[in-house]
């Protein structure tokens, strides 16, 4: 249950109803420190309560400030100075290479995304790998790079942690913080992300049920902060043609019942180049609020997911048909 | 290996080179009965049987008629004077009930298709219901209603067979025999269907990968019916949020790698129709070949799939916006 | 709902109750054309009935007839002497090779049954391939194949019918008739052996649910046959390294929920010779009621499923090591 | 590849070779510093370097150290006196509750095991919970809770650490440190797990495929490590009968394949306490190296997995039952 006390509802009086109703004190943009959050098993309130009570909403199951039913407008989330959700009616499209491999490299995808207008960049310098023998990423260096393109180009950064280890760095050199899909439960990661204002990027898990990831979405919300975006990039499925399956049924979901900006990454979901256009265009299509899509200077050369980056050209024709498609569904590319 | 022998290759020799070989002689409509296809574990062919070869293709598993290898164009399919496919944009969308259940209910429904120009109507009358206390279907009677809607409204009709028991009166009836996601691996319905040279749509099983599905087809096509169509209906996944699971990167795959048409079904794979238009716009988006969305005159009172009916204002505006995304994409909807 | 009418109801009576609670009359074989079942909705039943009624069920969903609710203790099902469920503790082991592919290869595995003493012998005519390029089955040949090998050591034999084109001469040559995984939702087959009385042994679809696969079981019941079997036989994840994956919580779940014995097969699941024996040994220690394994005189020259049959040693070592197992949980393997 | 150097060869002349192939050296208990791993994409090794080589090991992927091609015999992991793995044919019986709540219940939970003999007692303090809103364990008092059982019933406990914020404390209290499903790809708790010498259990992912799986092993062997061993406790699949999926082919496949003990829970998996004495006696048929059996003093009450674990009475009936299992396939339960 969410329960929204009185405006002036004192401190003490908060802190009591909200002991006696295992509830978390949230920290709500326009509502500081007056809502409380209790497990959603809690489906009526007391009427000695009532006095002190604004309004509340009971829930099915613990998505509760991610529903709609609580908030019904999709959150809006700035980037700085651009936004998604809310009342726009912008799709945020990111692009950049799988990892910063080098300097020249990071260089040339800086360079891709200033001639198109691109404004925020993907990269990632601590890459959970699932094999030790293989490339792990530059870590801390990478992230240096990442800074000096950000100033070169002016460009937006979006960059991922792997682990709780190396959360601070990541927090402080990105202006998006991606959570990836192997990391999506880690407490330390969601927790740490939850006292940031920094915007998140939650990837869910391939694994991972509607249900978990949008409760994973909970524990950054409920910590405290607001500005935090779903990913949906393919889940793991029988089908082993492609890499994994983009559950768009699933977005389509989201759409209806969570009021957080979606975004989709069909470069992992399909982990084939070829399909990638195609991909992202259908995404586009159905009034996403933004895209990811890995590029790469000369994919053939990638330390990472060489199979599905797009080369420069390739993206450059795709970016120009998702502006057509997106003019077709009413919405504008940012 | 797919064999083409030369023209004037004797019909003895012919059948004696197939015997050697263990291959089907196939009757590929440009090249009746001197195409040869052997089990894909035939790598090499013998020099003796050069001289009476055109030209041979390799391939690594049993997708052979359907490979793109073999041939690169999409194959073209013709429904009563509507073609997609071959170099034809065309997306034919279709709609209708789940089930043909009055004449009232299936008039109106052919009434919403004359009005809005849909040409291809779809209906069940055969219905492979998962429990044996729900509506069965109308059987027979159903298809004489179909029959009837289509000469009122001078439409074509696609409809199910459910078992090989019936088969011969859908092949009667229907302008496109749809093979359901359920009776895929029928070989009774599969050898039936190669045998006729109506247009046939082969449903993806919902456990069934893409390499098994395309070999479904192999049935058909190597039994001599070309006329063949895929559909993408959803497939089963961890996810319960929603009834299936859209794969549409397995749609990039098959566009990719297989030389039929491929249309998408959105309505069976998300489950609710809230979700219907957007999946519905994002295979236009991909350039699909056709789409099946289920529509009903008064969808809560549908004896089947309830759920996933859109009613007919609903569609109405889904076609309109169906019409924009196809023009921001080069396709035409038929 | 089912509907027990007392013994003494008349027949017009009970069609008409049947009719106006759209209900199926059907035969159990204690209480013959007296027992109705409604569809799972109807939870109430209206005062106006009572006198007629003897006892009635309610039922979440349409797992009914087969639900332990309505029956506690596991049907009894009898082949040609031999029992399993009811208040036996009797587990069925049966064995042969996939696919019928000679006279001297079906006697081999006949001897070895006789040998052993294993009562019941497996081996299909007609084989449901994936791909049409493949060896299909011996067909009708087969089955008198398998009559003779079933007449030489007075074994009884399970053959497989692929589709309801040859269903009529499996039902005149089996013992029991087993469906196969990929046609487990096949109406033309369900309905054909709901006719029979002889035994049928269900598999379940490798893209089934447990929900899915009781309810085709329900088709064959509430159709009047009550010798029914179920079969695990794996389910299709996202796990490549095996074939399927054998689902023994499934098993647990049917055990605990479902009124019919329950057989596993581990040849399938697990796709290769090496783990069956230990999985053959974890299903005996779940106390299942039958055991399905794939022997081969020769796997290695087997024209279907080479990669999973046991040799004759292999068995011969495997089925002496399942006696101990079932003596440890005190189950008697017949 | 692994390569393995000469005894004699100097720390120099080490270096340079693992340098020169992008090898890691790892510290092998047999022979420390001389092992050397290098991407498996390594196929033939350059003459140069076969002076200074012992042995060599060439793989298909990244499963290296952990393949039974490079060690045949299951690696021995001894925690605090008791064996498993090795020439052993012991199978460790673990129980405990899911959760430390309170003194009181796990006092009992230590009594529990004390009177039966079991040795390793498990519960979590740091609670991976998919909801924000739940009960997310007692943490660091929950530790010392642990280490008050393990000294007042001469126990070793396992506990599990649920994100690298963590770690230090969980390697201090633990005698084997569990690493959660959820957990599995964090390369934080990895690199940590591999820093010690305390026996490590690394429980598969619900998503992730058995490569995957063994590959995550790898950091830890890589790291050097050694004393490790793999759980499988459930896939997430389409069944939602169940809570998860067991995966017993894949436990047959780790046997054949991969050179570590496997221990199996059951208890997870199913997610319901009625299944879980069949599943466990079925792991115990296959001569798994270990349970992990989830109990509770009075599981109604429980904080966390209510549903899943068994009363002290249930467990104490299945412990006997497991060691008539255990005899009948040679197995011992320690």
């Amino acid at each position: 249950m969410i329960i929204i006390l009185k405006k002036d509802t004192a401190k003490e009086r908060i802190k009591k109803i909200a002991s006696e109703l295992q509830a978390a004190i949230i920290s709500n943009h326009s509502r500081p420190d007056r809502v409380l959050v209790t497990p959603s098993a809690l489906k009526n309130l007391k009427k000695e309560f009532l006095p002190a009570v604004e309004n509340y909403f009971v829930f099915d199951d613990d998505i509760q400030l991610a529903s709609r039913k609580f908030m019904d407008v999709t959150r809006e989330v700035n980037v700085g100075g651009i936004t998604i959700g809310g009342h726009s009616k912008n799709t945020l499209v990111i692009t950049g290479p799988c990892s910063v491999e080098s300097e020249e490299q990071i260089m040339q995808s800086g360079q891709l995304c200033k001639q198109l207008g691109v404004l925020v960049m993907r990269a990632g310098a601590f890459k959970p790998r699932t094999s030790p023998y293989t490339f792990q990423g530059l870590g801390i260096e990478g992230l240096k790079l990442l800074d000096k393109v950000r100033k070169k180009f002016g460009l937006k950064i979006i960059t991922e942690v792997r682990d709780a280890t190396h959360l601070e760095p990541v927090i402080e050199y990105a202006d998006i913080i991606q959570i990836g899909a192997k990391s999506m439960y880690d407490h330390g990661i969601l927790n740490g992300c939850a006292k940031t204002r920094k915007p998140v990027l939650l990837k869910r898990g391939f694994g991972t049920t509607l249900q978990e990831f949008v409760q994973a979405a909970e524990f950054i919300l409920s910590g405290g902060n607001e500005n935090l975006i779903l990913c949906e990039r393919g889940i793991r499925t029988f089908e082993t043609k492609t890499r994994f399956t983009l559950d768009l049924c699933g977005v389509a979901y989201l759409k209806k019942h969570v009021n957080l900006p979606v975004v989709v990454d069909p470069s992992h979901a399909i982990g084939y180049s070829y399909g990638v256009a195609d991909l992202a265009r259908a995404a586009m299509a159905m009034g996403v609020d933004g895209l990811l899509i890995e590029t790469h200077p000369n994919p053939s050369v990638a330390k990472s997911d060489a199979s599905q980056q797009l080369n420069h050209k390739e993206f450059t024709e795709l970016y120009s048909s998702l502006k057509a498609v997106a003019k077709a569904v009413g919405r504008n590319v940012v």
